[in-house]
């Protein structure tokens, strides 16, 4: 048998992703051992309940040392705390990966915390369900779709190649980028897409008694859709927005002009306007659909 | 064999809905023959290869008569001229109902043109996919959703019942409610959704070049999701927008101002406002999951 690409992987966080990654690296047989340092008991137990790690416990000390690869999967707002409770148990030449959805914050919260000699090569699997914790994660999660690095100028090119290796092998296709742009893409694709549901649905979740029932009895495709984003992680994406918030309020600044543009063409009837708008969006659907991400 | 629910259905407009009713119709039996008539001759071709149909036309006086059941199946904004047309060749007792998303204005637009002994059952299945035309209907679209009646005090019981063993027969549960209370349910659970997602892609559509690219390639869930909503009929939202004006100018008011919440709360880095009303919208998804509608 062939060696595995990691010794050790010490996933951070035993959340929806980190056990996805823990089942796909036991799948392909991609380290030795797998371990996770989470600040919960219950998840830890959860995760050895499954069989998903090989260890667990809420102690750095006993689970960072002698992992060559560590994975931090918390929300991207408990980072800074993570760096600063393991950084003292990290040893020279172990690499440190993330996949939080948020890059520039996470480098920021990330890097002071780590000793010299540590490769920090940041990530984001664009990828994810609605539902969260150690149970819902799945092997396949990231089958067919991208990863995105943004390595910092300088960083060990090695360690790079060994977490894109890591990566292809679960079925991901990889990109590089600059965490900033990163940042920008996502703000759009991803964060604005997640604050409209959240605020749709608390929209409908205010409505008078017998209407809100109404709602959830005759919930159509549309509001059904959204209250699937609408049920993602509250943590997690509270941390996304505030951690990403000046690429989010942009977005929003714009997205708001032109709803305001197509409310004011219902107001007054102009059906011209809904109509050209309606009939552009259907392209951008077509190139997904091609670009086999639908 | 027993007799059918009616002897022939005249299918007014053969789009995804009333493409679906041929091909439920025909599956479970419940008419003798089915024709349609069509404004394109284009969709009248399709929709006899297709075999869906057994006749099909755009001349209301060949496909009319004799019809005990019309089924106008049209976008709500052709509905005042589609009465108009198809008018003067409903014979008495003949019964004329619809599938349209908004009920106020079909009932204000159709009712004019509807000769004396002609019953009028409004009708709006809650059921749909962003596909469009003959082609993209099939038997099952129906089963397990809800088929909304919207009909007028006074309204001829058994063209009711009618009606209503239609929708039951193809798989549907039957809801009946006032027509403006249907049309402000639905301006929430559909209508202010659709307009949501038609205005996210459009503002993605609007980013400059190299970023729109990104935007197609990393195309999350959540983005995605919105995509698919926005490839929906153009004419036909544009009706439905149009004809609702007043519903969905309230809803949209509504949802500005939630959302200008959030915005406010990202900005201020107000995270316990976030954490809250993001919690909050989970228990919508569960309601709606508990009542099999997901």
């Amino acid at each position: 048998m062939s060696q595995p690409l990691f010794n050790t992987i010490c996933l951070v966080g035993i959340g929806l992703i980190n056990s996805s990654i823990a089942r796909a690296v036991r799948k392909h047989g991609l380290a030795a051992r797998i371990v996770t340092l989470d600040s919960s008991d219950q998840a830890c137990q959860t995760a050895l309940e499954l069989g998903i790690v090989d260890a667990a416990s809420t102690d750095p000390a006993q689970m960072i040392p002698g992992a060559d690869l560590v994975m931090i999967g918390t929300p991207v707002g408990a980072v800074e705390k993570v760096a600063q409770a393991i950084g003292p148990h990290l040893a020279a030449g172990t690499i440190v990966s993330d996949v939080g959805s948020v890059k520039i914050a996470v480098i920021r919260d990330l890097t002071p915390s780590l000793p010299e000699g540590v490769h920090f090569v940041p990530g984001h699997p664009i990828a994810g369900t609605e539902h969260s914790g150690p149970a819902a994660g799945f092997a396949e999660l990231f089958e067919g779709r991208w990863c995105i690095l943004t390595p910092l100028p300088g960083t060990d090119d090695k360690a790079i190649a060994k977490v894109s290796d890591l990566w292809s092998a679960m079925g991901s296709m990889i990109e590089t980028m600059d965490p900033s742009h990163h940042d920008q893409v996502l703000a759009v694709t991803s964060h604005l897409p997640h604050l409209i549901a959240y605020t749709i649905v608390g929209t409908a979740n205010d409505l008078e008694g017998h209407l809100q029932q109404e709602v959830i009895k005759f919930s159509a495709s549309g509001f059904r859709d959204f209250t699937r984003i609408a049920a993602s992680d509250p943590i997690m994406w509270r941390d996304i927005f505030l951690s990403n918030k000046e690429a989010v309020l942009e977005m929003i600044q714009r997205f708001t002009e032109d709803l305001t543009a197509l409310q004011r063409a219902i107001r007054w009837g102009e059906g011209e306007v809904l109509e050209k708008r309606f009939t552009e969006t259907r392209a951008i659907r077509r190139a997904i659909v091609d670009a086999k991400q639908a």
